[in-house]
């Protein structure tokens, strides 16, 4: 049995990870790091658990922490993982960290636009960008793992296959993201507040939101080269739920532009025997509502002749793939376990 | 592994049993029955159950139907498992109606409250009245189940302890319940349309809903005489979810009222080892939050001594513990298995 | 043209003030108060207001404040108006205060139930209790006006022909209430976020709400005795409306129960002229959709003779009618204007 | 007093220009046309106008309404109003028709993108586009107004003066756009139920949208020449509200990008005295909350400096300017009265 600690336990990706370990037949919760509820029952905090779980919330020491657990989730704010981890934990245990702390190799780029001094540069190098579908090999191994960003999960996926085949110029990609409000925290914010929410929709961050380099760096991987793009996310009134529209021109081939065929087969190529992905048909778009509670990233596309444009469409709930279930696929991974363990569960609708 | 098939698969019931069928271990969905989809693939209805289930959708025969499964669940409207149960069938294969056509012992009842004359009085006696925590033992031999409503699972469970206990006045009780959309089904009507819903609530069938019936035969067997009651149900905006606000008087032992842990006492006695019912804490009260996608029924209690009334309030999932989650508990019921498995189901927050 | 002052103008009670009276041919605002917010632009709070509103946000000195207007609506916390309030400010302008410290004229009352010390005490016999309907002669000439809880309003004006003129038994009165959201205000509370209120609803302050006293004190006027009743509010996912259901039971007269057309003309008799009541049409119960963003209050009953009781429902916005609504109500009352000027909005659906 | 007929009066645009002309004084509606509900009263299906119209639902036959009132609007699905008007007709009133009919200049776009075949084509080339802000002129004389489509106001208004003052490259603009759910009407579709579109979003359409040669032919006139975008819109769980999110790379002079400068000043030549129309402050960007009920456009932008591109973004409510607020401009400017009469309206918040 895995012993898990997770500091940051009662923000909702903390709280996502706990629920997923609850129906995790190899990993368990013995740490539920949370520095403004010490000794608060986590069931008062969260109802659903009442009668699951009768532990009280501790404080977030990571020293003491990894002597008692195998593997710490880190879902606290930019700069708290970097700040805590230090060689001789990660010789005690893994940590998967969902903060952006260790996701951009440049350290540079991560102050830029993070604007906080890095507190562990030394550790940038070996963490591993857990984004699992590209880098399973190296997370097999890895002693920490960047967890990815929500928005960057669903971009690069529903892009990657036709990056890294050539099938689309690098350099004209668009991202136009929806999401659900969980995204941005439980944080007591007048601007997250129900009414302010509710019964409308905007875009925020625009140009400027940390999500990008993390996607233009791990597209230009694939892409071979450095890229640069345009990403706008937007708020959506609903509690779960990435939708990322995505925009390119496709690449000619002898003049000609490539079908539907040709892109299937370029997703195929990289995802056909992927459990968590879903590629689906013609004329089929994805939904939110189709992925939500669970891990699954849904991905559609349209051919648009008259432009000589894709637009490829993902969807994810971003406190699983986005978060919590992806940190659970990571640790799956990295602990030798099925990578699907604790994580085949049905999209609940409606 | 039993062998389970749905008439009414496509309505949010029948295709909720699906979802909680597909993480059952010893059942499986092997005739998927709409009338209205038939020959359609069942996840190009329902998305999110896509690479997931292949099948496609047939009728409801049910005399065919009865040859190759174990049980069938009929998630239909009113009257439609009247018109097709037999005694051939019901020797073939269990029945669970989530119709109220089996909820009522007197004919008579039935036919005045739904106002369609009754096509199978004969089963009337047989049938079980399927709550599984009250009538647990008569489950497990039944053919017939009928699965109880929503609203009347909720109210019942909430009330019932006081009432066997003589704890309140039967006849003072007021049931105020609060739905979500989809215990009104997925018929395409202009009163369900999102814009008619959203940013309102509303009661509706005011002292005339039929689920009054229900909650007064059931109630009247613990209180030992028969009862009539208020109940008002109201439409709220939110996918699923019931919340049930019961106001009694309470009955004085030696001029005083009863206190918080009489009250206690009263509902650990008849649910202190009931793995779905949760009896909150003092000042606790149930939110359908912390129910959704599970099948808890969450239970808290106010006693005011201001006007010597009790209130007691309880939360449900509509869908789960409201229908598709108690049909699988009856399921493993009458089938001999463990009674909750397929529904140890983490609620899914937020 | 009346000039007035609000303090509290960047809640929502406060911003409804200042939407409402945009509109109002006879009032403009000229101060718009907000401690957190002095020397922000009010439309960078309120971007509705953008182009139409250029003033900046201000203090909350009432001194120097009724030097300057004419009316102070104050849309402050319990007890920041009676801190306020003095003689002298009372001489120079009227006060119309959205707070409770002057609804209810037995200051231990407040005490307990608001659980403050009432720092103004010598004004609550002057103060006269705003509900418009019931207490129009009294507001003409008032200097200070406490105008009425949202909750109490839907309330009070549901049941209080039925108990003025004996047709209920008052002690039998059980108010069952939902609200939107912005009725808890624009506070940065953790349980007033998106995520934490969608998708649930909730009751909360179980015999102990603070609106309970005020119900009780103003229908007991009516009753022409004390009451005690139940009040039980819901938090319902939606911006704005309250609705309330309400319960009693019938008096026999000769043995017979009341029928629809002696409670209906008892309705009539109070509310016939009313401009913002809406007696609804028999068998048509209050939607909250119907009233939004408009200050009339739908009402509608049903007789159930099973019981002997009835039900009464009504609808109301509560930010209009329930706060900036009846405010502005009570100033053109106070000042002698139309009592309907800048109020005669449709509501707005969808 | 302008007399005004409706022809589908029922429909979610219809009802909006029925609340709105309540609020106009210088036109009544006496004829609210509505093939569905003929005899039935208005009120008795939009309570919010309970006691305010009392009168009941007529037939659409055209020729007869023509001779009983001043102005037609049709509020009817495509391909009605080009089946119902002629020359007898258009001598007698004037026509805002809110269908698509005679929106396309080009009678083979029409026919291939909606696939029905027009009834009406002598009428199309005399039909004035009706985007009040660019036709002002031609809409004052015209007899047969084509009112624009939601997304296209939104989506034109947004990108018109930089295309215009050729700023961007025309064949770069991609727009992505998301509607609320009332754009979808009030037809009886599962697709449109609550629990389908709560908790969701989706792209549809995709690149198939019928606004996008509407959006392509008008911006064209501007470019001054033929364009070709890509159109996105997406489904987004609330009732009233587009936002359009619009991406076009910038034309550099002597090699520099423009500046923020030089994009608010071609926005100012052609909007700073328009009443409907807010530019936003650098770094504000629209939010459909802001112009909620109301009739403005509210318009932000972004220079991203790495991609050389802009992102322009636009807010409007779908049913006010998108729909029933921009017929009522048209109305305005056609009979010569001010324009924004009866459409001074403060978008209401929360």
């Amino acid at each position: 049995m895995i012993k898990v600690g997770i500091i940051g336990a009662t923000g909702y990706a903390g709280a996502e990870i706990v629920r997923l370990l609850q129906g995790h037949p190899e990993a368990e919760v013995v740490w539920y790091g949370s520095r403004s509820y010490i000794d608060e029952k986590y069931s008062s905090i969260y109802g659903n658990l009442f009668k699951l779980i009768d532990a009280k919330c501790m404080d977030d020491n990571m020293d003491k922490l990894s002597d008692e657990v195998d593997v710490i989730f880190t879902a606290t704010p930019q700069g708290l993982c970097a700040s805590l981890v230090n060689e001789t934990i990660l010789n005690k245990v893994k940590i998967i960290d969902l903060s952006a702390d260790f996701r951009l190799k440049d350290v540079s780029v991560y102050e830029k636009w993070y604007k906080i001094e890095h507190k562990a540069p030394e550790f940038i190098k070996e963490a591993v960008y857990g984004l699992c579908e590209i880098n399973r090999d190296k997370i097999k191994n890895a002693r920490l793992i960047a967890n990815p960003g929500c928005y960057t999960t669903c971009s690069i996926l529903t892009a990657y296959p036709l990056i890294k085949e050539g099938l689309i110029e690098p350099d004209t990609l668009i991202v136009d993201a929806l999401s659900g409000v969980s995204g941005a925290g439980r944080g007591a914010k007048v601007a997250n507040l129900y009414c302010e929410v509710n019964e409308s929709c905007k875009p925020y961050g625009v140009a400027t939101h940390r999500h990008t380099p993390e996607i233009e760096e791990q597209l230009g991987y694939a892409a071979g080269k450095e890229m640069v793009i345009n990403f706008t996310p937007h708020l959506v009134p609903m509690n779960r739920g990435i939708l990322a529209t995505e925009y390119a021109t496709l690449v000619k081939k002898d003049g000609k532009l490539p079908n539907e065929s040709d892109i299937r087969a370029a997703y195929e190529k990289y995802y056909k025997d992927e459990y968590f992905i879903r590629l689906l048909d013609e004329g089929v778009y994805p939904e939110t509502r189709w992925v939500e509670c669970s891990n699954y990233v849904d991905i559609g596309f349209k051919i648009d002749e008259r432009t000589g444009r894709i637009i490829m469409m993902g969807a994810i709930d971003n406190l699983v793939k986005g978060a919590a279930g992806q940190a659970v696929q990571n640790m799956n991974i990295a602990f030798g376990l099925k990578e699907s363990m604790g994580l085949e569960i049905v999209p609940c609708f409606p």
